[in-house]
C-alpha cells in the first residue's frame, strides 16, 4: 500500500465518520424539550400538512442534500457494492459542507435494479431539498437520472456526469482564450463515452463548442453506428459532424482539444503533435490518459488533468456544492441546461483574464469563494428562467 | 394557537431544520483533499469490498441511527404524511445527539404499503448501525419490525412500541417499592392496546410483574375473542390470567397499578378509588386520561405522566438514546428483550432508594446522566449474551 492510501486509511479508522449530524438548537431545559419536541412539534407537522411546500421552511430540506449511490461504479474501482462505496460518499458530503454550506447525507442502496433503485429513491426524496447521484454505471445511470427528474419535486443531478461536464466547460472556456482559438470553431475529441463523456460531449454542444467527436474502445463514434447504447446513440445526432470514422489517433488530427475519461496511457506525445496547438485534458484518475510532461513533449498547448500534482486540476468541487447551493437558495425543482452553462461561465469568470496562463485556466479546488459565484450564477437563471420560487 | 405552538413554530422557521450535517475533518490543503477525497479515499473503499464488517469501524455507520416514518401516525395528529411527519423525527435526532451522543438521521417514507416500507428501509440499511422506527400505526408497525429485523444487519427498534415500554417499566419498578408492593403479585391494567399499550404488557410480564390485564375501547380483552388484531391476539394468552370479563371500570377493581396510553379523560376519580392503592400512569398526550389532581382525589398511591409539568414525567427520550448507544458501543446486531428488562431496571436505578418518593420514581428527562448508565447496562447484556462483535 503506497503511503498516502495508508495515510488515508489510518485517517478514516480514526474519524470513524468524515460526516456528523448534531443538533442545530441544544436541549438543556424542560422549555427546549417542549418546543424542538413534544408537545410543541406538533404544530410545525401541522403547518406542512397544510401546506406541503412548508416543509422546505420548517425542516432541514431547506439546505440538505442526499448523496446517493448503488456503490456500481465508484472511483475507478468498479462495482463494489453500497457499503464499500460509503468512504467516496461521505468524503463528498464533507466537501458539500466545507465548501458550499450545504448540508449532505451519504446513502447507499443495496440493488443493482433501476426499478427498485429509482423506487427506493423516490420514497425517500420528501426528506431531502435535492439529490446528487453518484457513482451509478452507466448506461443505467442515464435512465435512472432520467426517471428520477419525473417523479421528484426537487432537483435531481447526476454529478458525474453533469458535475464533470460543467468543470471541463469551464477550464475550456478559458483554454480557448488562452490559446486565442475560436470557441464555434473547435474539434474536440473526447475519448471514453460513458456517463462522464456524453455528458461532456453534450453540454459543450449546447454551448456551442464547435464540432465534438465522441470515442470508445471501438473508435470514433458515429451516426448509425452499430453497438451504441442509449445515450452514445442520442448523443451520436449531434456530435462528429463531420463523419469522420477511424481510431482515437485518426480523430485527433488536427483536433483542437482532448478530454479524457477514459484509461490511463491511451494518448501518447506523437498523438498530441498531431493536433493543432492541442488543449490536451486527459483526466482519468489517478492515471491521466497521458502524463503532462509528454503531452508537453507532443506540443500541448494547455494542459490540465484530474490530479492535484500539476496545473489545472479540473474538478468537480468547483462545481457541486454551488449548483445546489444555487438550486437551494431559489428552492428550483430542477438544474437547468442554462444553469448548467452559466455555472461553467461563472467558475471560468473566476480567474480575471490578466492572470490567465496556460497553467492557470482553472481556479483551484480548494477555492472556498467559487461555489458562491457559481450559486448566484444558478440563482440567477432561475429568476431569469422564472423557476425560483424563493 | 396556544403560546407553546406559536412559540415552536416560530423557533422552527428561524431555525429551519433542527439536525444539521457537519464534516468531521475541515477541508483546508490539497492534502486533506486527497485524504479525506480521491485518490485516498480508495484505499478504505478497498478493505471494506475485503471485510464488509469494516464498514462499522471505517464510515459514520459506527454512531449512526437512522431514524424513518411512514408519517401514518405522528404524534396524536394521525396519518400525516410523510414530510409533515418531518418535524417529529427531526426533533427525535437531535435528542440522539443531545442526549447519547449518537448521530441519528431523519428519513420520511412516502408510503404506506408495508411490503414497499420494509423494501425501502432494508435497501438503504447498510448506510446506517442502527434503525429507529417511529409513529408507524399499528397493527402495520408490528409486521414492519419484525420483518426488518429478519432481514437487517443492524438493530431495529420500534421506539413507539419499546422506548415506551422500557420507560414504564422503570417507572414501575419504582413505583412497587415506593408503596411496598410484590412485584409478582401486582395486578396492571394496560388501556390502550395499540402498538405501545401491547409492548408494555409484553415487556412487563417477561419482567415478572404479575399479572396484566390489556383493556381496548371494547373492554378487557380475553384469550378468544373476537375481533382482535395479531398483536392482540398474541398478548391474549399470556395477559388476563384471571380471564377477566368487563369494562375498564370492571378490569381497574382491585388493581394495583393502571396504564393509560388512550385518549383523554376515560378514567374518574371514582374508578381509581376502586383500586389498591393505585399506581396511576394516565401518558395520553398531551391530555392524560385522568389528570393528577383527580387520580390524587381517588386515592392513588403514585402518579406518573407524559407531561413536564407534573412530578414523575414518563418520557422515553430516558431510553433511546442511551439504548442505541449501548448497542453501537458493541456493535450488537439486535435489541433482545433482556436488554431491554435490564435498561428499565438502569433506569429505575439512577434515583437512590434514599431519594425514592411517590413525587420522585423516575429520573429527569432532561438528566444527561441516563444515556450512558442505560447504554452500559445493554452492553453488559450483549456481552453476557455472547452478541457483542466489539
Amino acid at each position: 500500500m503506497d503511503a498516502l492510501s495508508q495515510k488515508s486509511l489510518d485517517l478514516h479508522y480514526a474519524l470513524q465518520g468524515k460526516i456528523e449530524v448534531v443538533a442545530r438548537k441544544h436541549v438543556e431545559t424542560r422549555e427546549d424539550l417542549s418546543l424542538l419536541y413534544t408537545p410543541g412539534v406538533a404544530q410545525p407537522c401541522r403547518e406542512i400538512q397544510a401546506d406541503y411546500e412548508k416543509s422546505f421552511s420548517l425542516t432541514r430540506r431547506s439546505n440538505l442534500v442526499a448523496v446517493i449511490t448503488d456503490g456500481s461504479a465508484v472511483l475507478g474501482l468498479g462495482d463494489i457494492g453500497p457499503a464499500a462505496g460509503m468512504p467516496v460518499m461521505e468524503g463528498k458530503c464533507a466537501l458539500f459542507k466545507e465548501f458550499g454550506g450545504v448540508d449532505a447525507f451519504p446513502l447507499c442502496v443495496d440493488t443493482k435494479d433501476v426499478d427498485k433503485l429509482v423506487e427506493t429513491i423516490a420514497l425517500i426524496s420528501k426528506s431531502f431539498g435535492g439529490i446528487n447521484l453518484e457513482d451509478i454505471s452507466a448506461p443505467r445511470c442515464f435512465e435512472v437520472e432520467r426517471r428520477l427528474k419525473e417523479v421528484c419535486d426537487i432537483p435531481v443531478f447526476h454529478d458525474d456526469q453533469h458535475g464533470t461536464a460543467i468543470v471541463v466547460a469551464a477550464a475550456l472556456l478559458n483554454a480557448v482564450k488562452v490559446t486565442g482559438k475560436e470557441m464555434g470553431k473547435l474539434k474536440i475529441v473526447i475519448n471514453g463515452a460513458g456517463a462522464a463523456g456524453i455528458a461532456i460531449g453534450k453540454l459543450l454542444i449546447s454551448m456551442g463548442f464547435g464540432n465534438v467527436v465522441m470515442c470508445d474502445l471501438h473508435g470514433i463514434i458515429c451516426e448509425g453506428g452499430e453497438g451504441l447504447n442509449a445515450g452514445q446513440e442520442e448523443i451520436s445526432h449531434i456530435s462528429n459532424r463531420g463523419h469522420e470514422h477511424g481510431t482515437l489517433a485518426d480523430a485527433l488530427k488536427g483536433a483542437d482539444a482532448f478530454v479524457g475519461v477514459s484509461r490511463p496511457g491511451l494518448v501518447t506525445a506523437e498523438m498530441v503533435s498531431t493536433m493543432n496547438r492541442g488543449i490536451v485534458f486527459p483526466m482519468a484518475n489517478p492515471v491521466p490518459e497521458i502524463m503532462p510532461d509528454e503531452a508537453k513533449r507532443g506540443g500541448a498547448a494547455v494542459i490540465g488533468t484530474g490530479r492535484s500534482d500539476f496545473p489545472n486540476q479540473i474538478n468537480n468541487v468547483l462545481v457541486f456544492p454551488g449548483i445546489f447551493k444555487g438550486a437551494l437558495s431559489v428552492r428550483a425543482r430542477e438544474i437547468t441546461e442554462p444553469m448548467k452553462q452559466r455555472a461553467a461561465y461563472a467558475i471560468a469568470g473566476m480567474i480575471p483574464e490578466s492572470q490567465l496562463s496556460p497553467e492557470h485556466i482553472i481556479p483551484s479546488p480548494l477555492d472556498k469563494n467559487v461555489a458562491d459565484v457559481v450559486a448566484k450564477a444558478v440563482a440567477d437563471v432561475a429568476r431569469e428562467q422564472g423557476i425560483a420560487r424563493l
